[in-house]
């Protein structure tokens, strides 16, 4: 991957999560972004400021697109950009302690190289990409099976659901469940491996890039929920599922 | 509590807890109990099977209801009966292999004496009753915090989220936030370490008999979505919660 060093990546992924682990034991910062349900913790910006540290030393041409905006302003996808999600789920992070992830992407004139998500508490931590495949703790990812959405449990945004956006709630009634962990690192994990088979969220870059690399490379369908293809900059609210779901998916998603 | 074997019980569970570990790595049987939604295995059956051998053999005096049928026709709480879910979470059981629980209650002429949820694959055990404590992975539970609402996660059946039953959206935008893993067992656990603060969904006896007498036991309120008190033999809507968001839980659930 043109000089992506992906073991010492992983190298500051486990750095990052014996961060994340250390500071549960102690009292954090919080504050507000955009409202009450947004929320940012000193430990976003450290994990943040350590990663962008580390990417600018090792690769001091690359740009940087972080969530808590320690990196460049990224406006185009012109050679490499890293796009950083420090803590993915910051109020799972506050709240619960688990369910959150740590999540990069490595983007090369606008194509998806490589993801990375570590599901901190879990102890899961999936990377890959089109050059590699994907990986699970270690492990070739297994093969997908491809269920139909009627044998599937889906995840939706909650607020999605509450206010039936595009349908969704024939989406969840025609599947066997809806399933919500509200951190979207957990839900691609969960996605990965067939454990759900669709999921329906609003996202930022940071929120969806790693996991549209990861799920392009295992077989997962990935777009907006009216079926258009995915940028890497615009927030979007995006369906991501298993080729069969996903046609049932967009379907009833996009019905009048 | 009158000849009630705790280490014995304990015993019973982490013997479930390991068939159901093992029965993973197999093809399961699986059919239909009421609908495509409701979901039964071989599994089910067995861990029913060993727990009501068990009870027989060293409690034969005392009544069993067991959500597979293995137990009693019970219809009145003379003497001591136990509640019993030999899988709580089946379609998680065998759609994420996790997120599944084996709970156990025990009531004594009508008084709940003690509960006992083990979520499998978490190695997450809850115990105890009003007489011992609740205790988590054998430590005390640690004292509760009494958040508001707004400052709370809460969990709620998908099926009621989806048709607003009694106005749960409401409680859905006046929260933090909504995560659900639609396993009461595993609900119960997130309520009862202060992962999330208000539970609310429809359950039978076998579903919140473990669960109420824990939470009451650590002074989380359990009530009807009317705010009605709970028998211990019907199916219910059940309202779960810490105090604080109790309170603005079942107003809201009651609004016209």
């Amino acid at each position: 991957m043109n000089g992506l060093d992906v073991e010492r990546v992983l190298g500051w992924l486990e750095e990052a999560a014996q961060m994340l682990r250390d500071s549960l034991q102690e009292e954090r910062e919080i504050s507000q972004k955009t409202g009450a349900l947004d929320l940012v913790t000193d430990m976003d910006r450290r994990i943040e400021q350590f990663l962008v540290r580390n990417i600018r030393e090792f690769y001091p041409g690359d740009r940087i697109l972080g969530e808590e905006g320690t990196g460049d302003r990224v406006e185009d996808l012109a050679g490499r950009v890293w796009i950083l999600d420090p803590i993915d789920g910051t109020m799972n992070f506050i709240k619960q302690k688990e369910n959150f992830a740590v999540m990069i992407a490595v983007v090369e004139d606008g194509i998806g190289k490589c993801g990375f998500i570590y599901d901190v508490m879990r102890s899961r931590l999936v990377w890959g990409g089109p050059e590699t495949g994907v990986y699970y703790n270690g492990q070739p990812l297994p093969p997908l099976q491809d269920h139909e959405l009627k044998d599937s449990l889906v995840a939706i945004n909650w607020q999605m659901f509450a206010d039936n956006v595009s349908n969704v709630k024939a989406l969840a009634w025609g599947s066997c469940g809806v399933r919500i962990q509200s951190c979207a690192g957990t839900e691609f994990i969960q996605l990965l491996l067939g454990k759900q088979s669709v999921y329906v969220s609003k996202l930022a870059p940071w929120d969806y890039a790693a996991g549209r690399i990861l799920c392009e490379t295992a077989g997962i369908r990935c777009s907006t929920i009216k079926g258009e293809p995915l940028g890497w900059l615009e927030s979007i609210q995006g369906a991501f599922a298993t080729p069969r779901a996903y046609e049932s998916a967009i379907r009833m998603l996009n019905e009048q």
